[in-house]
């Protein structure tokens, strides 16, 4: 295993702790309990954004902590679920008098340790569950969908709504439907290495992919021959759209996301196929975002995720936001 | 070899494509000659940036155009030099009445064919070359030093100082200090596959890393086994401090850059690696920027920049950015 690491144990709290000095003027880094949270809490109240999962996403979640989206993040260890104590540290800090919404990907130990989480905070509260993954039903660590690059789309638009002093009633209800109009799909061509196992999780040869693999290397649809990107895009996007059957005309968001291995240069032509072939059927593409957003390690491959856009969506989505890895209009 | 692909000949035309789709409010995208340019170009006359260089390094150019920064990019084929039509295509559509200034990276090609297109046209122009790596005199596509990762902080200082109506000169002036304010070094875990080539530059084995690597895979100081972070952290910076002798008290702009392939996780535990370090010398990190910026397609591994702040340098760091890659204060 050739890692940038100094010993396993400390992976966590040493990249945390370079992630709150390279940005110090957007977010402080509290270490054991290990969480992220917003350099200038808003002096207006409003619902709090918290979410959190395993870590080896990166920026997911810690880079979408800010003005605009979340207002803190729980960073597990590599690929594990945060524990409730870092929930509960997290909630303390950053409550703003609208209670906190949980913002939280469908797996199961996530699930689980936001729940109890949620059970020792004292603020009203509340979970929004993204389950975007069109690839299968139930997977290694997850009953139902599991939640993917959506997650960032949800965390964005729910994070600009919560800016205007909505409620958390009102905000929960939005993520939720924001996490209804997303659909996504992945494929690897290469496993990542979890840094404690220090071995690939899945091996695959020099021509197979893994269609509809998960963020941590589950299992997707099928094991197959590399294909030409034009017809991966094909069978990725009708997969999406069988799920999210959109009108004719319909306004979507596209995002091309890069599992964390992938050039860029490859994901732009992605975006161009996708763009292409949406076009083909009607969609319009009127939003876009393409990059290593919800990554997996440095697994090779990636993901298209579509939003189907309505005023409302389009509107949070095109708001002011000031994070480490997500900046626009600030 | 597993990539995103249609076929090899198309990859740049159509990543091109789907840059120029994706960015649509910040930039245009030209195919045949491919150059990237500006979308709003300054209502008051400036002098123009045109950088570029092989594809494969992204968002090195092309992210980088935009608003205080530059006006134009050339990208040639994979790690190949663009050619003199491109410079000469992008030099007509952005000149605004005060000469141009290519940006060059110093490798023998781009320096060649930039040179060529420069005697085309017919604009007042002059020449930055960028040549921040210190781990070796002349590489495989080099005499001298090789430019790197420092080059997009030549780009964003020179592209602010631009804005304010600096003369030619005082530009040019500047782009060559700030690149002698500057040193760099990498160090390879992997290689990367040129996709015209289809097979890996070279090899490592499993515990194998190239200790001053190009950014296309040319040979560092030495081929040896995996370290620690730190001990890796040490060995880079005392090389680059070697080079800038910074005073005691010194104030620097620390830059960890991805190669492509390597989470970012461990490029902000680098960043905490470089940060101790540097302050045990009594210097002072008072500027920041962690993550993939200047990449060699797939490659895993990261390198360290360092560039001694002024007060001019600082100043033109800080101001408002808005590019694909680079976005701040906007």
């Amino acid at each position: 295993m050739k890692k940038f690491i100094n010993n396993v144990e400390n992976i966590l709290s040493e990249s945390l702790s370079g992630f709150g000095k390279a940005h110090a003027d957007i977010l402080n880094v509290s270490l054991s309990p290990d969480f992220i949270y917003r350099k200038n809490k808003s002096s207006k109240p409003k619902v709090a954004l918290i979410s959190g999962g395993g870590s080896g996403h990166e920026p997911l979640h810690g880079g979408f902590v800010g003005t605009g989206m979340l207002d803190a993040a729980c960073p597990g260890q590599v690929f594990s679920a945060p524990t409730p104590d870092q929930m509960e540290a997290a909630a303390n800090k950053v409550h703003n008098d609208k209670g906190i919404l949980f913002i939280v990907k469908n797996y199961s130990g996530d699930i689980m340790n936001f729940e109890m989480g949620a059970d020792i905070i004292d603020h009203e509260h509340t979970t929004v569950i993204v389950n975007d993954d069109v690839a299968v039903e139930d997977s290694t660590f997850t009953t139902g969908r599991r939640g993917v690059a959506g997650t960032m789309i949800v965390e964005k638009t729910v994070g600009s709504l919560a800016e205007t002093g909505a409620s958390l009633e009102e905000c929960k209800n939005f993520g939720d439907h924001v996490n209804k109009m997303t659909g996504s799909m992945g494929v690897a061509f290469t496993s990542c290495t979890v840094p404690a196992a220090g071995k690939p999780t899945f091996e695959l040869s020099g021509d197979e992919i893994e269609f509809g693999v998960g963020i941590h290397g589950e299992p997707g649809r099928k094991r197959e021959k590399i294909r030409s990107a034009n017809e991966l895009t094909k069978d990725i996007i009708e997969s999406i759209l069988e799920d999210l059957k959109p009108d004719n005309n319909q306004e979507v968001l596209l995002h091309i996301n890069g599992f964390g291995g992938t050039p860029l240069m490859e994901l732009y032509l992605l975006f161009e196929c996708g763009q292409k072939l949406l076009e083909k059927n009607n969609i319009k593409v009127t939003r876009s975002i393409v990059g290593n957003f919800t990554t997996s390690l440095e697994m090779a491959g990636g993901s298209f995720t579509i939003t189907k856009l309505d005023e409302k969506i389009t509107k949070h989505w095109d708001t002011p936001v000031h994070t480490a890895a997500l900046r626009w209009k600030m």
